[in-house]
């Protein structure tokens, strides 16, 4: 019985290793993270192209998806973000943060989409959807 | 052979799927980390109630857990890890650091729970019981 | 149908309940993480023998894997990375931060390994080969 159970554990494992690979960007720390991030999301495309990445933000983390928003050297960050959303990365804030940081959810830039907590999205992301998890 | 895998495999998935996610929070920077995570816990148990969460300590991360400690409001953490204790969360406090601090056991609030090594708990939880990991 | 998926799920992860436990640090961030690191891989060792580490870097977190790396108390690295990976620990470097340090692969410790993204191998590591994730 264990050595079916082993042989078909081989076969369900082979049958997952041809789906693409999904992975949550924890993102909580500000621009400097942020920066890193978008750096990092480029690098990973750039080595797995078909990589699925969702970049979930709360606390400073939500920084650099508020309209205006620019990184250490003055660099506006949407053309980025809009740039990661053409290839196919999506961005989450977080409603709690919103609303502890009284920041209207006008604020936030139109690529991304609000979620009402960002650490439960990213564990719902893991449990849920199979994504594997990567701090910036 | 390979439909009925995958016909398993998606069986398999929404048999899991109703179960109650399961977290790790892992927590090792200090005070301020600690109250950001307190805050996130909390924000996670609003958003679902049903997740299980389990805040893994070492290094400066075990502080908030000693007796008398305070946030950088000079607040006690106590009440506040009673009522996350109440509310099903577990904390966990690494033995090596006890040590390598020369911290006595007996300065751990009540309601934590020491164990062998921080680290190897964190995998643990992961590899073994099926949690999924986040980083305050 | 539920309880026969159930039943087997129950059986096949107690299949896996006995294999050693893989686990990826992940390291970005400079000496003071590495050093913590290096001290909490010595720490998961000795509690979990068997643990299958691999240590993953880029950004700063190469820099301990440089020829003539230090810590901050002025101790070279490079024994200690033997002594782990005397002990199996694999390290691993990524070939992105090289390329944009302008820093040459002959500068890595002939223990690590270059990888082309950091990232995108922490990632492929806990999607591909059961690893779990740690971020020290």
């Amino acid at each position: 019985m264990k050595a079916v159970l082993l042989a078909f554990a081989a076969l369900f494992s082979s049958a997952f290793a041809f789906a693409d690979i999904k992975v949550v960007y924890h993102l909580s720390e500000g621009i400097p993270q942020a920066s890193r991030a978008v750096n990092n999301i480029r690098n990973h495309l750039a080595a797995d192209p078909k990589a699925k990445i969702v970049v979930v933000t709360h606390g400073l983390g939500i920084d650099f998806l508020l309209d205006g928003a620019t990184n250490q050297m003055e660099q506006a960050f949407s053309g980025a973000v809009s740039d990661l959303v053409g290839k196919g990365v999506e961005f989450r804030v977080c409603n709690n943060t919103l609303v502890s940081r009284k920041i209207s959810a006008d604020k936030v830039l139109m690529e991304a989409k609000v979620v009402p907590s960002g650490v439960a999205e990213v564990a719902r992301l893991q449990a849920r959807e199979g994504y594997v998890y990567l701090r910036p």
